[in-house]
């Protein structure tokens, strides 16, 4: 038997449209990233992929997708998880600043590295920035293991804990589970999925809005390679990612 | 100590506009009603009073509500419980009748009994009916329980082991508990916490996307009278809400 498992990453928001690192910082969606979380949701519903549970991120962009996607799709109803451990990635130092002028000081090596080295991560942000979540309550219970600064193998190792903990438990039950997150966090889970390696990973980027289905069977491990439901639009939208910066 | 907690009835729904009985209809909100809700939100954010956990019916205007409110508020990423036991009174065979039409077929006093009797269910609704949820997923895992009509003391008597069971527990754990939910399921738990007697309920309504603040002792008993943010605003909801149908 196996369980359908769809991963959903946030539409556009309001620092994707900026052109800004964003990380922790809690910004919400575009008009546009609005229209991409409904249309993710009619893609689902014309799909017959129905959601029995959702499990988010505690950043108000992927429960808005969510929220959003959910209405579409008629399946408001569902019960919620919400974890910090599907965050995006923590961009250190990064957060709030502008990534071309970031790529025209640093240059493209610099550059390339804070985006897509799986294990260097950015220079540390500061608790004093208005950039950080040091204060900020909802992350009240994980004080000792709040990040100020992640790359994607950190994202990796506090993104499998609830993998396993949360999510596997609700697909060993034969429940369709969406998960809705990040362009770090989903690419930390694709990894995984997919035993992509450290290298090869730089090269894999994700679509805003696009649903991405894969069948998990019993040990946990997907049946097949994961299918966009829209293959066309994600491609062009994976290319748009790739771009960013330039 | 004592805890907080809000009560808050959805806003405007396109069958409250409509002037038909809901109940158990899964319908959304109108514009007024989004409007509604996202002012909620600002009320209980200006007032300081911010939910640290979210409790819903399952039925998709009272979720809608809760997402709207609790993005004006900031507060999306806060838990979420559902539960059909929070659910609008199911309103049987009325479910998807014209309140005027149904009051001049059957006049005031059969209209009024079926309103606001206590302990008087209107006619069941049958399960072959457009308007029924006999086979809702929703509520697959309710089989035996699940309503084909309900009087308010139904509803009270379905509804208090939530109470007991989720909501009391997050209270007395300190935590400020936002229950977005509907006119009736909202009458019944305010008759217990005030203490109305079975004849005096009848004459209290609930304004739509009102929050009504109570003060709860560790008892589970309300420390004084439940206060609404928007006082003003609340008597004029209210009497609209009692002259429905007119």
């Amino acid at each position: 038997m196996t369980s359908t498992l769809i991963l959903l990453r946030h539409g556009q928001s309001e620092w994707n449209e900026k052109n800004l690192f964003t990380g922790w910082v809690d910004v919400r969606l575009t008009e546009r990233g609005r229209g991409e979380a409904e249309r993710a949701g009619r893609l689902l519903r014309e799909a017959g992929v129905l959601p029995d549970v959702l499990h988010t991120s505690v950043l108000s962009r992927a429960i808005q997708t969510a929220n959003l996607a959910l209405d579409s799709a008629d399946r408001l109803w569902i019960p919620v998880r919400r974890s910090w451990r599907l965050n995006e990635r923590h961009y250190g130092a990064l957060q709030g600043l502008d990534k071309a002028e970031t790529l025209q000081q640093y240059g493209e090596q610099q550059f390339m590295e804070w985006r897509r080295s799986f294990d260097t991560p950015p220079p540390v942000l500061d608790d004093a920035s208005e950039w950080s979540q040091a204060n900020d309550p909802r992350y009240a219970g994980i004080d000792g293991e709040q990040p100020r600064t992640e790359c994607l193998k950190d994202v990796i190792a506090r993104l499998l804990p609830y993998w396993e903990g949360a999510i596997l438990p609700d697909l060993s039950e034969g429940k369709t589970v969406l998960v809705t997150a990040h362009g770090n966090s989903l690419r930390a889970l694709v990894k995984h999925l997919d035993g992509i390696g450290d290298a090869e990973i730089a090269a894999l980027n994700i679509p805003t809005g696009m649903p991405l289905v894969y069948e998990i069977d019993d040990r946990g491990a997907p049946s097949g390679p994961g299918r966009y439901l829209d293959p066309e639009a994600a491609a062009a939208g994976a290319a748009a990612v790739a771009a960013q910066g330039r």
